[in-house]
Parts: C-alpha cells; structure tokens; sequence
C-alpha cells in the first residue's frame, strides 16, 4: 500500500483513511452494480439511493427539522456568496454582515451587488489599527438592523485561525452561515438558521459539492426572474437533480456521513476535535513565547490553528523540516503568512501528538 | 475484480476501463505524494501539474489557438444556458438561438432572461405537425441575424439522436456552442467558434465539472457588474483557480486526454466512432422496418443513436431483457421514450456488436 502523510492542508483536505480504502475498493465497478460510481446516470436507481443516503445521514448528524431543505449544489462558497443576497435579499434589498475575514468580506463584496451591506462588525482594524481578524467580535459588539433581510456570517475563519464558539444572536432576523470550513465539526443547532452553506472541501468531501440547508420560508423569497441554476426554489423542487450534481463528490458526502455516525455521531467528533486542538494550543502556550498563537484564545479555531515564530526566517526553517518529515501543509495563507496546521474531523489524533512532538523538538534545537 | 457491464447510458457515462484502474490505484495516495487526489490543495505543485496537463491535452487534441483560454468551471452545461448571454450577449442584447432539442430550448429560455432572441431555425414541429426534432435544420433554412451578439446552438442533441455533421455556417457573428455531449468525439476547427462549453460527464470524466473554450475578444464584453463567479473574466484571469474548482474531476478530464492522445488522437477516434454508429444503425436499417430509427439518416447522431420498435410493449420487452443480459442504460429519455443506446468514445466496438447481435436475435425471437 502507498505511503501517507500527515495532511494539514486547509482545503482540500484529508479524508478518513477507511473511506478512500472503500472508495477505492469500489471505483472500477460498485458491487453488484457493474459500473463505477462516476458512470451511473443521475436518474438511476443506484445514483438515487446515494443521494437520499447522503440527505438523510446529513438530517440525522445534524438534526435538521422537516422544515429545511438539503442541496447539492457547485460553484463552493464563492458561488454562494453571490447567490444568497440574489435569491433571499429581496424585496428588503439590505443585508447586515458581520467581517470577521478575508471570506465574509468576499461574500460582502457579492452582496453588494444586489443591495445596500451594514457592516453589524468587523475586526479587520481596531482604532485605526490592523489588527488582521484576530478575534471574533461580541455579541455587544453587533449593531444589527432590526430589520435586515438577513445577517451573515463565517463561522470559522481558516486564514486567520478564529472561530465562532457559538452563533450570534439575531432576533427575529434570518441568520446565514458560510460553514465551510468547521460544518459537521459539532452539532449547531439548525433551527437557529435560516440558511447554511458549505463547500465540501474540508469536512464533508472532495472539491466541487457545496452543501446548503435552506429554511423553507426562504424559497418563497426567491424571484422566477432569477436565472435558473442560480434560483434555490429551482434545487429545492427538483431535489438537487435538476441537471447532473457532481456525483462522485456526493457518494463519498455520503460515505463521509456514514463515518461521522459510526464514530458516534457529532458530539463525539466535538470531544475529539476540543482535545486534538488542546494538544496543540497547548504546545504553543507552553513555548515561553516561542511559538505565539495568531488568534485571540478565547476565539481560537478547532479547525484552524494559526502560529507564528520569531522570524520568517525560523517560519520557514519549520516549514521545510517538517515537509521532509512527512508533515504537509503547514504554510500558512499567502495573505497572513506563518503557520496554520488545518485538524478537521478526519485528521488523526496521532497526527497532532506527532506534530507536537516535532515542534518541542524543533524549538529545543532552534531556541 | 468485480464484473463490469456494458454501459449505454447517456451521462452520467462510461469511462475507459484503464483509466477507471489507474484511478484507482492510486486513489488511495498519489504514488510519491502520499494524499488521494482528492485531498491535496488546489493551490499545491502536485495538483497544479495535473492542472495545465489536462488543459495541455486539451489543446493539443482540439488544436485550440493561443488566442482562447480553456476553462473549467462547474453547475453542468445547465449553468453555462445562463453564463453565456450574460456575459457575451451586451450590449447587443439580441442573439441567434437555432432549436433542435430540449437542450437547445433550455439555452434558449435563459438567453431571454437577458436579451431578445431571434429563433434562427427550429425542427421541432414542421408545418404545423410535432416533429419531436427529428432532423438538423439545412443551412439555407437559417434565418440569420447579422447584427446578432452570437448564434447559439447544439452540436448534438442527446435525446433526438441527432447531431450537426458540420457547424452552420454564421459568417462574421460569433458563434456558440453547447458540445456536451460530443466534445472530442472527432477534431473540430475551434477557430471557427467564439464559444464552446461541455459538461464533462459524456466524453470527458465524472458530472461536476464544465470545460469552457472561449476566444479572449470575448472577454471584453464581460461586464464587471456580473456577479464575480459568473463573469468568464475571473476565471480566465486566475486559470480557473479563482476559487477551489473540482479537482478530482480535472484530474479524471487528464487522465481522459492522456487516453485519447494514446489512442491515436480524434480523428482516430472519429474513425472508431463511426464504424461503431455504423454497425448499430445499418442493424436498425437492415431489420425490415422491425427497428425503426428516429432520426433523419442524414442528421443521425455517431454518439446516441434512437430507435423504436412497433409498441411500447415490445420496446419494454427489449429492454428487460438486454437488462438481464448486461446491457444497461437502454430506455430511451422519459421525454420520448423508445431506446436509446449511448456509443461515446469510451464505449467498446465490441459491446456495440454484442448488441447488434442480441437485437438481431431479439427479432427473430419476437419478429
């Protein structure tokens, strides 16, 4: 068998070791089936049943009510960006953003496209300052309007290491989340949303499927002037089929939900997820100031965990040892530079106790 | 190895069986990288080496000029109904659109969102009767616009069995095409189009990605108030990297274009694929009647070839029992019904014989 690595990237990111094996087992020709899951039609049976299984394993992980429509859609995020002020900004035309990133400032970009953007927040600066998001903001901090059409944010910020540790409050008003990065990490409780999307990239599966779960209500807000693949009433009538959806992404979604529910579920995934960020936060609290953590502690990620040294210089000595000792990925984002080693669910406890042990090693050498 | 089946189905649809092995070989982990395809980044060396090979093969095996840049984007063909008039229709705001199927209607239907349409030519009722698009309209049938953004149209035409033996001829308007479902079936001259996009999922690789060849003077009339994932220009600028596009499914398309290089390149495979539509359709045109093709001799398709038999019944009959004996994917599309037997490049010259032979058998049994 190949040789693996640790894979720290940030999206694309690793997948659980027994699901490629399964993946693999079966791309030539699924069992009884006689085709491979990438050459099945759509409309077939075999095609259907995945589909469904990958709803319902997201409905039972989850707990998304009755309520709620689950899509496959494409285009990831960014698409998203666009295509929420479009479908749900009407007939308000106003929208309240909360900055909390290079992302949310993305989709405030889009948003502004359609209508007038509230900034409810924003740490990018901080009395003139820049302060590159090392926090997330709170809830006092938040000059929501009342009467926004929606308030959206990012609930994990992967270039900059920060994380919401529980969603803001909004009242009366629809909330909408870019999960992208940290859906599926815990349970969130989904009847405090009113829209959530996220590209399969980093928790769910391969590039090109992006999962959104809509509150019904908000279909209603969709106009039929919009064009037809950008419309959620289109995806949601037509059970994300009405053209080809990127099959192979959402049989290993599927396989994916299948794994989150034998390991126990999201309750399960959280324990594991607070210990594996733990090890390392507490690797680099403990460096004497070696190592300093991006982020604000209080709104440190569980997916993302972002670092610096003293040097570039020293950043990059790290970097390049830690690839020749098979630990890959650890470059931070072009934009903040240092260091982020990416955790999702599938990536393995023993590869955070290894990494640890590398930087204690690295900083006794290199101190 | 488990057993495969012969595959006729429309798309999702057949891959080739080396490619179908590589890929699994090395889905586990790429050999010397030690990730799966689908869990490296986007932004790494290893993917972006796969990244300009497929666009590479691409070009070598389509002869596309320096002056076009090939894209991959998603949301399927369907997506591209919508992205093509409102990026290249203003400020003319008036196109060609010529019908001859389903698809060509849908295409249609989102270019009014944007603009006006001229309706060059349709084959969908002649003389007041329904014709169900039996044919491809002549070229002195086209009602041509010369002031036109572009003219649209289907080089073949999936559900019909029809396809256009050569691209009409449009004098100095651009024109556009949908080549869904023939893309690389045989050498087009790509300079004679300002426009070609695909959905991946009949000649190229899995659903989920959307090849994209586009002249660069047509980025010109992108206009920067498009929504950022829907303007040609983002993704011409960034190399279809402007956000994660679906790896695992560009890295399929190379495997695919590396196949065909080998194979001895289109016009080897044009070569293949006639013989192939040759042998089922002199089948049908040599049962006395007994199978009955649906389209026009002159228009029929080398990719899908329709064909009925005298009921319903009989059709269901055929299809049950080609089922049993492992020919999948034969019932014609629901919005026509009859039989319908997918031949892409991919599918087997022997398979196509194998069927020959059962329907030869199949009528004398029930002639």
């Amino acid at each position: 068998m190949e040789k693996r690595i640790y894979n720290f990237a940030a999206g694309p990111a690793i997948l659980p070791e027994e699901i490629l094996l399964e993946a693999q087992k079966d791309l030539f020709a699924l069992p009884g089936v006689g085709m491979s899951v990438m050459e099945i039609s759509h409309r077939s049976k075999t095609y259907d049943a995945i589909h469904q299984e990958a709803k319902a394993g997201l409905k039972k992980l989850l707990d998304i009510p009755d309520d709620y429509s689950t899509l496959f859609l494409q285009g990831g995020a960014s698409q998203q960006f666009s295509m929420v002020p479009m479908n749900i900004m009407p007939p308000k035309n106003k929208a309240d953003y909360i900055l909390t990133g290079s992302w949310s400032k993305k989709a405030m970009k889009e948003a502004k496209r359609v209508g007038t953007v509230n900034i409810a927040a924003s740490t990018e600066e901080e009395e003139g300052e820049k302060k590159f998001f090392k926090r997330i903001p709170k809830q006092s901090e938040l000059k929501l309007d009342p009467d926004a059409a929606y308030v959206h944010f990012t609930s994990n910020n992967t270039i900059y290491g920060t994380q919401w540790q529980i969603e803001p409050e909004v009242g009366k008003v629809p909330l909408v989340c870019d999960a992208s990065s940290d859906i599926l990490h815990k349970k969130i409780d989904v009847k405090k949303y009113a829209l959530i999307y996220a590209g399969a990239q980093k928790n769910m599966g391969p590039s090109g499927v992006t999962l959104v779960i809509i509150r019904k209500d908000m279909l209603e807000r969709c106009q039929d002037t919009l064009p037809t693949m950008l419309n959620y009433k289109t995806h949601a009538d037509n059970d994300s089929l009405y053209n080809t959806p990127n099959t192979f992404g959402i049989y290993i979604i599927n396989l994916v939900t299948k794994w989150l529910l034998k390991m126990g579920g999201l309750d399960k995934m959280y324990d594991l997820n607070q210990k594996k960020a733990k090890a390392l936060y507490d690797c680099i609290d403990q460096s004497g100031g070696y190592y300093k953590g991006h982020a604000e502690k209080e709104t440190r990620s569980l997916m993302n965990v972002t670092f610096n040294l003293a040097t570039a210089d020293l950043e990059k000595k790290l970097i390049d040892e830690a690839t020749k000792a098979g630990f890959n990925g650890l470059k931070g984002h072009r934009s903040v530079g240092g260091l982020r080693a990416s955790i999702y669910n599938a990536f393995p406890a023993k590869g955070v106790e290894d990494l640890v042990s590398f930087m204690k090693d690295f900083q006794k050498k290199n101190g």
